[in-house]
């Protein structure tokens, strides 16, 4: 009879991360369209198909080589290991911890949580080389941070792996519960070194030094956008609990989901009153970052915090982003949607606040972790975008920026009925 | 062994809370994607910036004192309880019904789900006020609303207190299982308030009795949030059962979705065939319209109905909202989204229906709890509101108006390129 | 103890169930956006018209007669039956396999996960007639297809029954887990028999033998629609193994949401290198309907495939449906979604692989089962529309045709202020 209680925990721990990987895998959905809301027409096909597209191709090559080498779990060739229920059973009896110990579940249901992370670390990169980056330069660093450089840090950080063999992050007190880091400071770490090399829009920056805004086409999109990823954010850092059959952890995952809410709450109405200070407007595109802001801050510890911590976070983060928005702008980094500011800047801000409720980090071992992460997607990432610039370009020619990427990359406009003015 | 059944029922519980709040907070998105599509293109930044602006406020304002004042239980300043799990098995053992008896979950799934009814309260009257009301104003009532008004009678009915201390609504038999009157009629009284200071919109009534349409701008829009709430109010709904953890509970659980379904689809159903008798067109606003009748309709009660009677009470739920929007325009009450019917009338209908399939309610404990209901939140909403009005104003002004309030509130155009007829 | 750990299992089906059955009826919106994105501006809010209103027809009829047909199960009449606990409890104590033996759930969230099917199908439906067939013609189908056609497929293969007492799909080794062939299929079949008597729209097909694109209005609808059925998918098929209660069980519902994901991946990215190498153009559609197709051609079987082998089908299924749409259009069949071919097609080729990872399907069996499924779908739904066509009529005027459904139909513009060029 116990063992049939582990049978409904196993089932109910497998479950759990399917729904969670379900939620996560929605987030695809809000990438394209918040991005496909804040670029113009003319450049909004091709940035669906390059969503579309990233998402099939993180899929692919996580399970071809990124899960072998995060987890050294090979799902490609040997397939998905399913032991025989006696084993399991068997495994139950003999964890640490009895009931309460570590979760055991179905790897697929692991798998398939994990591979939807891939796909959200890539999502960020699209946004901020958006509207005169190449289709096909794109869709091939795609492949190569989905396949290696997400999967390399992934083997350092939740894989347990020492960096190069020289230090293991845990060790050092580094800790991201759902990926602030991991995750999103990493999408935007090789999104940053893109938009080096690719610099910025046609029209963005005056020669006199004036910043041209260039509005977003279909807010709407970018709104509906931003409440897909705030709901399958619920799945990305319930997920991470990692277990959810037993009082304890129901408990965690309970209050991830509580903080989150309170974070991106917070950082939505923080960045709305910052930035009706300093710009006199209700700005929409602000409030929508600062509503993603303060989900990315929680993310690297969602636990740990107060429901008034998640929100006073949240609110920082949402003040955060709308400066640093600004700022990159001052140092000419275009970035259309806001992605380096907020998945880079405030998963930096993310991984500092951790050590503030979560006793088992320390500051030092966030900045070396944080450091470790950027360290490598960057420079491995700006190898790559440059190999690409080298050998095929990943520009578009100025024409075909002049004229929208939808002609030339995909043949197909967005709204071909719908006027523009 | 007992114990670890306990958990794994504590562990489904908050679960099942915690993926039924996902999808009530997912109603966010589908109220703004309703109101976003029926609004002209001219007001669609504001209405988005309202709705992901009340939904932060309610979750901060429910934070900080609405749950205190609705269950007694502080959040804000003592953080949510987490008992030892000792203390929770304890609290399994010697609780009344055995395993049967009434659920014990997380104390943050409990007010993960709360905090997302406040909203979805507050959600209901951004499309009633919409096109002509001042954003700050809207955003100070919010305060407001979800800060005190509603949790004031929340606590009156799913909180169980004494109406100032004078009569208790349970013991007059007042029975709302998911909230047709306490959320969605509350909403809608809110909104009536508003609507009869602001007055309805320029041009929408001329002066020789003519009613003017004026279409929504996006149709697509308004259908997708249509489903949003549809697959959202599964949630709503279904969580209201408030345990899912053993065979008549989770059977509750599922008559309730298959009820809540029917109810939609019969609303919708019986929408298209009533608009198309008298206005010789199938009507797709009366048609979302409908569906969403039919959902407020079943949700006063949507565990006792058999499938057939849900389905009767949806259908007269999408013939009683076309009366109801026609009849509020015959009286010049501007409702741009029909809110004051789908929520207002169809709530009041839905709480009427209750003694019907539930014994344990009466139709005057019905009408005195929705008198009660009423009474409070129009008078109290139409205070603060007034107050609003005499001290900052409450509607743009004329100019503003024409010109459409995205450009004076937010400085920002939905669909900057589109050329507009 | 033993009859409490039946409960908790009893819960975890039947909520399982309906978590499953609210993705599926998410599906009903994904549908409603990708066609509303792949039609032209004027024939949008007829389209939505059609989605909504088919959902509820399909509700409300499997409801009254549909689901009787199919399982011998009236709802209709005799409601939900209600076992009481005890008897739940008796039934689990008897059944064979004991603990691990087949799922006892609550007969609501059965209704409810098979209802959402019945919308399903009929949804493929209204993708290839639209833009010329009058709406209440297809209502009236609507009502039939959702009543008795596809009930009484559905009653000789999930149902078991002898078709028309001849002969036993499963006894013959036919196998469709999720319905490819049974759901897919079956609409396809419908759509074709509508679109063959309805003929093609004005002006695709020159009358010198040129093929006229005929562009889809809204593309970020078209892949928002893909991603909603994506996502819904995840119900669609991991609902299908009917249990998730036990290790085994449990495991199934992982490797369906993988291997899911994998084919839906591959389909997207094979279409899109094999619509590049035909086309030269990153072509969007082709890539929603290779994400679709591969969707479609795991639903046969998505349980017993490896990872590899579902990528390798999902990528087979995206280079069939590229050449089906190429093809259908020379025989101008004109479907303006493609939903023949990624349906029909696609749907018949996930029925052929099954026999390769499921022993216990042969490939006659899937043969007579195909052939059965298309032969009562396709005649029966010929028969209804002939007779609607001599009726009433099933095509809208050359006029109302050139001045779009939506005016006629509706009365109502879906987009009235934009400028349609």
């Amino acid at each position: 009879m116990e063992q049939n209680i582990f049978q409904l925990q196993f089932a109910m721990d497998t479950f759990y991360f399917l729904i969670c990987g379900a939620l996560v895998m929605w987030m695809a959905a809000g990438f394209s369209m918040l991005e496909a809301g804040l670029v113009r027409a003319k450049n909004t096909t091709e940035i669906l198909t390059k969503n579309v597209a990233l998402y099939a191709i993180a899929c692919m090559m996580y399970l071809f080589i990124g899960y072998d080498i995060m987890y050294d779990g090979g799902v490609f060739l040997s397939g998905i290991e399913t032991l025989a229920p006696e084993q399991v059973l068997a495994d139950f009896s003999a964890r640490e911890g009895g009931f309460n110990g570590a979760a055991i579940y179905s790897a697929a249901a692991d798998f398939f949580f994990q591979v939807v992370f891939v796909a959200t670390a890539m999502s960020i990169v699209s946004g901020a080389v958006a509207e005169r980056m190449k289709l096909w330069a794109f869709l091939t660093f795609a492949v190569l941070l989905t396949g290696i450089i997400y999967p390399m840090e992934g083997s350092w950080t939740w894989g347990g792996d020492a960096v190069f063999g020289l230090y293991t992050l845990s060790e050092l007190g580094f800790s991201d519960f759902a990926g602030s880091g991991i995750v999103h400071m990493a999408g935007a770490a090789a999104a940053l070194a893109g938009v080096l090399l690719l610099g910025p829009r046609q029209g963005k920056y005056s020669a006199d030094g004036r910043i041209n805004a260039i509005p977003g086409s279909n807010l709407p999109l970018a709104t509906l956008g931003t409440f897909i990823l705030w709901m399958g954010w619920f799945g990305f850092n319930g997920g991470s609990v990692l277990k959810l059959g037993d009082i304890s952890s129901s408990h965690s995952v309970a209050m991830v989901f509580l903080n989150t809410n309170a974070a991106a709450a917070a950082g939505a109405f923080s960045a709305l009153i910052f930035a009706k200070i300093r710009f006199k407007k209700a700005d929409l595109t602000m409030v929508l970052n600062g509503a993603l802001a303060g989900l990315v801050v929680i993310t690297a510890e969602p636990s740990t915090p107060t429901p008034l911590q998640a929100t006073l976070f949240g609110a920082l983060a949402g003040v955060v982003v709308v400066l640093s928005i600004t700022y990159l702008d001052k140092l000419r980094i275009d970035d259309p949607v806001g992605a380096i500011s907020v998945h880079g800047v405030v998963g930096l801000l993310g991984l500092l606040l951790v050590p503030l409720t979560n006793s088992s980090s320390t500051l030092i071992g966030q900045l070396i972790g944080a450091g470790t992460i950027f360290v490598w997607v960057f420079s491995s990432s700006f190898l790559v975008w440059f190999a690409l610039k080298k050998l095929v370009g990943i520009r578009v020619s100025a024409e075909e920026e002049y004229e929208g990427v939808d002609k030339s990359d995909c043949g197909m406009e967005a709204y071909p009925e719908f006027t523009l003015g």
